[in-house]
């Protein structure tokens, strides 16, 4: 099945809520855990045994396990192999981006059966163009997997890339949303190529109503957008954004019970 | 030592040629070993072996080695530490990219003593605006390490996005030059904000002037560009570029001695 499916359904069953595992120091010091690869994985594993059946789609992010090495991207490994096995799709956030061979040796990593830094979804980042990342959605679409590729983002140095106009008019986020909505043609009702679009930009300024792919939110909860916002940015393309939540929900560890409750409640807030 | 300091010096012993480590599957069975970790291995420890000592900078390309998962980034470990051993400067060119405490964790991953995967310099992503990089130019400056941020590169899809233009009428890859000429100020000669470059693109576009740092500019050799190109291109500023070399030098192998003899023919065509 595509990915683009899969998540479709998982959506259905869970909500739209993806939720972010990110160990960065000053949660594994307020979980009470070392700053080591055992502490990552302690930490890790205990998201796993929270999130992994609860939510349509887990986050972790890739930075935060290369931090500590190949020993904390072992880690990931687990957590990849981990959540999988409990059903629910891992989208790896890893943004990454290059060339030619290079970018297929990334698709390959992170997008191939087999490999064991594959998760359901890579993110990925478009700086090369967005055709340099063609071996990532080739190798996406042969094997049900799908890749989320940064557009607009809601950090204010943002602005000076995305925001800027090409030769033919169209600023850079929307000639990505663009060239998305192409890799997506035909699908129903979402295909593989999903984007990042931050949630708390305060004007949207891209044209997402032919997408028919999936919007990565982040933003949502912590750092300050609410359903309100979301729904007042994304109007009537609300329907494929996946709101994304880390350190709201992760604050409220280590006990699995009430990172239980934390994502419960953000899954609410959003039913609302 | 600040990183612009080591690397002049290493240029100026060395001659200005970069060569990347880019085990690719071809590679690797033109070289007669396995796809997996071990062929890896072998592969990166003999250009270790070939490389160490007889350059300024070696560029290990991170994707080749994630496409083996943790054990891949595991040797990845090693081929710094052991570059790093025989006195030679490691770019480890990852084009990471991200922002806040994210950001942060690649610096601590890449550009901060101690971690395994820290070489002396990180190829860094601006997709996110080259303040997002903040953390990673402050950890570099911190621990006497470098960036090289993309700006430009040659491949086609690319000036879709660093061709653009800002709302102050610079075009995204002269505004990241712009910020990297802010963040070498006062460095002589060269501080420790590199940028990348691609040096088979047609027409420069950018002015490199006030750069005061290192241009790493792949493309040279296998794709396509010549000295006299490099000459053209860069003009009076050729003075801190950094050709590189990956697959013209690597295709050599396996042969330490052929290898070796590479190097030095592609480093005598750039003292012309």
């Amino acid at each position: 099945m595509r990915f683009g499916e899969r998540l479709t359904k998982a959506v259905a069953e869970h909500g739209p809520l993806c939720v972010g595992i990110d160990p960065h120091p000053g949660l594994l010091a307020s979980w009470g855990l070392t700053q080591d690869a055992a502490g990552l994985e302690r930490f890790a594993l205990t998201c796993v045994e929270a999130f992994g059946g609860r939510v349509a789609l887990v986050k972790p992010q890739a930075a935060f396990f290369e931090a500590h090495g190949s020993r904390g991207v072992a880690v990931l490994e687990r957590v990849i192999a981990d959540l999988r096995d409990s059903g629910t799709l891992v989208l790896v956030d890893a943004k990454r981006g290059d060339i030619g061979s290079t970018m297929a040796a990334y698709a390959a990593a992170y997008l191939t059966e087999g490999s064991p830094l594959a998760g359901d979804a890579v993110t990925a980042s478009p700086f090369l163009g967005f055709g340099s990342l063609d071996p990532a959605v080739e190798a996406a679409s042969a094997s049900g997997r799908g890749i989320f590729v940064l557009a607009l983002t809601s950090n204010p140095e943002g602005a000076s890339v995305q925001r800027a106009v090409g030769a033919d008019g169209r600023s850079v986020a929307q000639s990505i949303v663009d060239s998305a909505a192409r890799a997506n043609a035909g699908a129903q009702p979402f295909g593989d190529v999903g984007l990042v679009v931050g949630a708390t930009v305060d004007d949207l300024g891209v044209d997402l109503s032919d997408l028919h792919g999936y919007v990565l939110a982040p933003g949502f909860g912590a750092q300050g957008a609410t359903v309100g916002d979301l729904r007042a940015l994304f109007g009537p393309d609300l329907r494929g954004v996946l709101p994304t939540s880390s350190r709201d929900v992760l604050k409220h560890g280590p006990e699995t019970a009430k990172l239980r409750s934390a994502v419960d409640a953000v899954r609410a807030s959003l039913a609302v």
